[in-house]
């Protein structure tokens, strides 16, 4: 495909206009003003139209939306036990195949072109994913309270049977990471155990890390004053490359080792203000260098997969926070939208609109529309006055996947039908 | 026209399945699940859609859409000194129409009834009011910063002329407040002879009010300790109904004084966070029984008229600030952005899906939506996860003025196009 006269969000995220972007063989192999020659197939007319990187989801659990509006306004503990943990323990293979299939609509449609996911039954997940043309990095995570060893849990067995079948499936969209649940919810001995693992297997990892203050403090009570990025880095959890998830509480010292040990802070402003946990230090972890990138978390805390909206509010809500309404820049809220999110995915070659990079991208229909008038500066109108609903194209390794309502690979009917079909025998369960 | 076999929320923001709601001569004469008798002219089919109230802009500054994008990232002094003011001091009256306009488009495309407004010019608002159909509480703030008396200022004269012009017009679309546009701004003789002026004349009032802690404390030192609230309630502003806009640093003294008022508070939490102004103790002010409305502020802090938008900020934000996740529920912030709007502004029989009340409605496509799937709660599902864009259709006084992407009263098109010629010609001058 050849993008015509299109505008677009260059590798420096600034806004370059009337361009030819062509993508061939999932790849982009050409980026400039002057029309390129030769033939890319189809020329799509770009007038009125923006070009950027597609949106990287850095920490969700797709399955959740079956739970969409489940349980609101309860404090964290009964939002668990009394209405989340009850329905996770119904969901079927099949429940989880459907509520990702309703999550993959979701994003692809709000121009997320992947997903670091942390669920459970790794078929599940997987069968949509390879079905849809998305990418994703799939955590297991692992959860344990007693003196088990890792591989006496059956996420070994899960894992073990699943890394060689399904790491780089779909031509290297889907990915295993292998996920800690959280400090709170494993043992020294596991976390140990799976950082062996992780190096063996030369894979990343996923885990919560520091998402209340609750977790932050006991997990000090519990481990001699260590915080879990502490616990964590002692237990050789972060010798690998690690996406920890919130990071609400972390301190000075924690973010020393975050840096040192390249962690991704993935940060989900919208959930940690739904479940009132708090407000990550972002602006602290970008000036130290640290990589965030951003997530919607599950849609049972936020609740949905529209990751432009969180662009908005991580862009708008640290300057809150601190008092500086300089604090993070519209690029850096898309850099974390995008570029950040495929790091810590490990894919390098994904997340910029460049040369040589996989044709991960969206389009956006900027014109006709009085709230994106007048356009001052086309960076500050994506973050600030865009819809996630203004997205026309989704393209995953040069593939269309959505495109003007239409989708490629499912039948959002058919999808939503399902979902509705799952939850209906999960409720008549509880 | 007749609704049928719709959804609503109704006047408890309750949802309710498949209604009628028949509007005859500009208001509902009909809510109820059975089908009524008569002629109600067009039957709108209401499978896989939702009708409630429209929704109300509390505080707004409609004519700055012309800067939308123009000015980010910069302390709030840098903010108003090298780009607000400079560009706010080219406008003409054809610029504020045209910007009024483009923003009256946005507004209705998301859903926007009604807008309480302060800016300059009452002439050039008026007109995009009266011919658009939207409906607007306008003041014209004074500024003064000498000894002047009220009625040697320029506003004086205009507010003399357009109150028996304006106040009314449109059959009471159009409402003149009177404004004084912040403490700081004003001296205590004129807030005097503006509050003498409000009551003579049987308006309501509007006005800027501890936004910032700046603002706050230095109004404390100019008038012996006397918090903003206090020092307008001793002049005699807030003796007739007022809309205070922000009162992010409201102490516990003040709040009584908002609630011995009868002041609605006009939060505007996008605009708080983008400008780092801090947050409003929303949560507090609706536990006393302050009647606390939602505004978007102005696109140059925000940067779009999507109250939608605010309505989920509205609803998380605060459980982020307080800590506690049970702190506004949905129907809070549903409440928040319609009828608490419409009490602000003084129109009794609006903001609620009620036989009676005039008919100013929006209808939300919910259907065929990954996003808005399941439906565990619609409730839940319009204040969490729909969007601007799920608005199909506006209706004011029981007149469509957005439908499906068309509006009857506005041409889209010439007005970007010529709102976009305005901001040239001001650009041309700086």
């Amino acid at each position: 495909m050849l993008f015509s006269h299109i505008d677009i969000l260059d590798e420096q995220f600034c806004h370059r206009r009337d361009c030819f972007v062509a993508v061939e063989n999932g790849r982009i192999t050409y980026v400039g003003q002057e029309a390129p020659e030769g033939d890319f197939g189809e020329v799509y007319d770009g007038s009125g139209k923006l070009l950027m990187p597609g949106l990287v989801n850095a920490h969700s659990h797709s399955a959740m939306t079956l739970m969409r509006g489940y349980a609101e306004n309860l404090s964290l503990s009964d939002w668990l036990n009394t209405r989340i943990f009850p329905f996770e323990a119904k969901l079927t293979e099949e429940a989880i195949y459907n509520g990702t299939m309703l999550a993959v609509a979701e994003m692809l449609r709000f121009g997320v072109v992947s997903t670091t996911d942390m669920y459970f039954m790794a078929d599940a997940n997987a069968k949509a994913v390879l079905e849809t043309g998305i990418k994703m990095n799939l955590g297991v995570p692992v959860t344990c309270f007693d003196e088990s060893h890792l591989r006496d849990l059956p996420v070994y067995g899960e894992w073990m049977d699943a890394i060689p079948r399904l790491h780089g499936a779909g031509d290297g969209r889907l990915l295993l990471d292998l996920a800690v649940h959280a400090e709170y919810t494993s043992t020294p001995r596991i976390v140990e155990e799976v950082a062996q693992l992780v190096k063996e297997q030369d894979l990343r990892g996923h885990v919560h890390l520091s998402e209340t203050r609750a977790e932050h403090e006991a997990c000090k009570q519990r481990h001699d004053g260590k915080s879990p990025a502490r616990y964590f880095r002692d237990l050789g959890l972060l010798d690998v490359p690690t996406t920890a998830a919130h990071c609400v509480y972390v301190e000075p010292e924690d973010m020393d080792i975050l840096l040192e040990k390249g962690v991704t802070v993935a940060c989900n402003p919208m959930s940690n203000l739904k479940l009132a946990s708090g407000f990550c230090p972002a602006p602290q972890l970008l000036e130290r260098g640290i990589n965030v990138a951003l997530g919607t978390d599950s849609v049972a805390s936020n609740n949905n997969l529209n990751l432009l909206e969180e662009v908005k509010l991580f862009a708008a809500l640290f300057k809150g926070t601190t008092g500086d309404p300089t604090a993070i820049t519209p690029r850096q809220a898309l850099y974390a939208a995008t570029r950040a999110g495929a790091l810590a995915q490990g894919r390098e070659d994904c997340g910029l609109v460049k040369e040589g990079f996989r044709a991960d991208l969206i389009v956006l229909d900027v014109a006709h529309k009085a709230y994106l008038y007048p356009c001052h500066s086309m960076e500050n109108n994506v973050v600030f006055s865009a819809l996630g609903s203004d997205v026309c194209l989704t393209m995953v390794d040069g593939k269309v996947l959505y495109r003007d309502g239409v989708y490629t690979t499912l039948d959002p009917d058919a999808v939503c039908r399902k979902a509705g079909e799952s939850v209906e025998r999960i409720l008549a369960q509880l």
